[in-house]
């Protein structure tokens, strides 16, 4: 079969061997699989990412062998391995979190030089974790499910009571996701921020009610103007809160993952916030920030990752019944030739938000 | 009036004049000030403090100017200034959180050019603010308030709700209220670590169950230990948790306050564990750490400062009725000739604790 392969610190395209379900396992067809900032941040930093697994006990990748990325994939039922129910009939399209159950144990799928990734022809699955897709949904959109997941999860996590004000740091996808998330949970203003024209169109398509260039105004004053308390909260804050600022409680999420902006949050976010890093880029490297800020806000900082098995259905379910907007944020489609581009071309956040593969095309 | 007065860095005794209460205030003989972490660490670094003010808008210090530290204070009221109610009479004893309302609004007591902390013969404190020590308290361990309402609001954010095992590292003054905290709340069993073998016999008797000197056993490791989940918490996990360990959840106090720590507490933390970084010291530095150990094991970090009056109030009463063994914390009372050489004394964990100064002496 043909793959797009991260061999020697590029994408490449060539052919190996399709893989063999085993124990409970499924061979798919990929029908669409979308690039991930974590793909971009694995390409270029792949020694870190060795690196982290190992200081958190977790199986690295070997770079001298080939690995083929890609974890937010939609597929097509093709044959069953040993050991498997086969409810779901060839043909059938499904979704899965990207884990494989092996004899070994669980195994993610995507970093892995045994676990054939999205940007490929085929692929295993777990029988046990397939989803079917319900609503005849396009695969090129339920394969939006695990990005949506994270952003579903980062709000669950961020222990929403009512009544706070969230602030979006950055409207890439995940942003994005954090966005439509906030929207299910009805949480109003929702305030973005982005330099980017295209991704703050996005973002008020997929749910936030104020837009913020950084380049024309403060994200976190125009946040604090969105965020003042009515009389009756007021009036309802011990006397000792009242010389404060009358505001409403914060909850910003950092989604742009680059070093320094955490230290940035702190600068601007107000007394008491929340903070919800699910920016994953930020994660290879070293970063510095002022714990002194922190403590003089008393700040929370909620670090996030992935998303649970019933987050991941939840999400598929948010994508077939219409209420996320998945197709606003695929602005294009492309072949497994077309993946070593696709990752330069994400460079540029005006023309593209995610690309999906369709390794059949 | 005598005081202990920083001046070019150092502590220096010197006469200054008696301050007279103005609209609201009143004026008090200090009986008993506490010297705190944070005196040693302003004397050390007051440039540092001065910037991290100007910073969060708050009113820096001239460091041209003299200074009088003590906020962990004591008090005999001796005569009230205008606009007062004067319901406490003249030789009551009264605590009062180190804060002074003035016609420029609520300024701090202790860092202060204006504000004379407790190092000195006289100071003033606000009428409003002021409580009466009740049951006949010695006004040396009634200055122990201050510190244990900091542990008392710590414990507070740490947004406990049962089933938690905490971990507190480092048991100086902070961690000891901490500790004290925690087992007026009631989780068991409290893990405390300290190098210093005084410092774990004072956590001891202040309520930890578990004492760790980290040379000799590994703090999360001995934490994981009497963290075990029984038999009935493992079957009501989620099917999805069941491969992770089987361990309750953890509460960990950062109590020491050294730049690196943090990044120590998330090498060494279980996953979702929340962190209270309650060390103050680690403040005035910019500290590195990586936030994918965060975001690889879903941290939240809740940084901590100070208390509300409600918590100072608490504070004092715990002492008063006994509940906390504040006695055990003092090691030393000095005169305000002594003070300089406490700061040095306080050095060494095994020599002392909690040294308070009685500048009638």
């Amino acid at each position: 079969m043909r793959a797009a392969i991260f061999r020697n610190g590029e994408i490449v395209v060539d052919r190996m061997a399709e893989p063999k379900p085993g124990l409970g396992q499924v061979l798919v067809k990929t029908l669409a699989c979308g690039i991930c900032g974590s793909d971009l941040h694995a390409r270029q930093h792949a020694h870190r990412m060795v690196e982290m697994a190992r200081k958190t006990g977790r199986k690295p990748m070997d770079l001298a062998r080939d690995i083929v990325f890609g974890h937010e994939f939609c597929c097509e039922i093709v044959d069953y391995g040993p050991g498997t129910t086969r409810k779901l009939k060839p043909g059938i399209h499904v979704c899965s979190l990207p884990a494989l159950v092996t004899p070994q144990g669980i195994e993610g799928i995507g970093y892995s030089n045994d676990n054939v990734g999205g940007y490929a022809e085929a692929m295993l699955l777990s029988e046990g974790l397939l989803l079917e897709v319900p609503n005849g949904l396009a695969p090129e959109h339920a394969a939006l499910t695990e990005p949506l997941a994270v952003g579903v999860h980062a709000v669950a996590k961020a222990n929403i009571r009512g009544g706070e004000v969230p602030l979006v740091i950055g409207c890439g996808p995940v942003g994005l996701a954090v966005i439509a998330a906030l929207r299910i949970k009805g949480l109003h203003p929702i305030v973005a921020a982005d330099y980017s024209p295209a991704r703050r169109a996005l973002a008020a398509k997929l749910g936030a009610d104020i837009v913020v260039d950084p380049r024309v105004s403060q994200p976190y004053a125009t946040w604090a103007e969105h965020a003042q308390m009515s009389d009756a909260e007021k009036a309802a804050r011990p006397p000792f809160q009242a010389m404060l600022p009358a505001l409403k409680p914060a909850i910003i999420f950092e989604c742009v993952g680059v070093p320094g902006l955490l230290q940035q949050v702190f600068e601007g976010a107000p007394r008491d916030a929340r903070v919800v890093v699910v920016g994953v880029g930020v994660c290879m490297e070293t970063d510095r920030h002022e714990p002194m800020l922190g403590i003089m806000k008393e700040l929370n900082v909620q670090y996030v990752l992935g998303y649970t098995p019933d987050e991941f259905a939840a999400s598929l379910r948010l994508i077939a019944e219409g209420q996320v907007d998945a197709a606003a944020m695929v602005t294009a489609e492309i072949g497994i030739d077309g993946v070593a581009k696709a990752f330069a071309d994400l460079a540029n956040p005006e023309a593209h938000t995610k690309i999906i593969v369709q390794p059949w095309r």
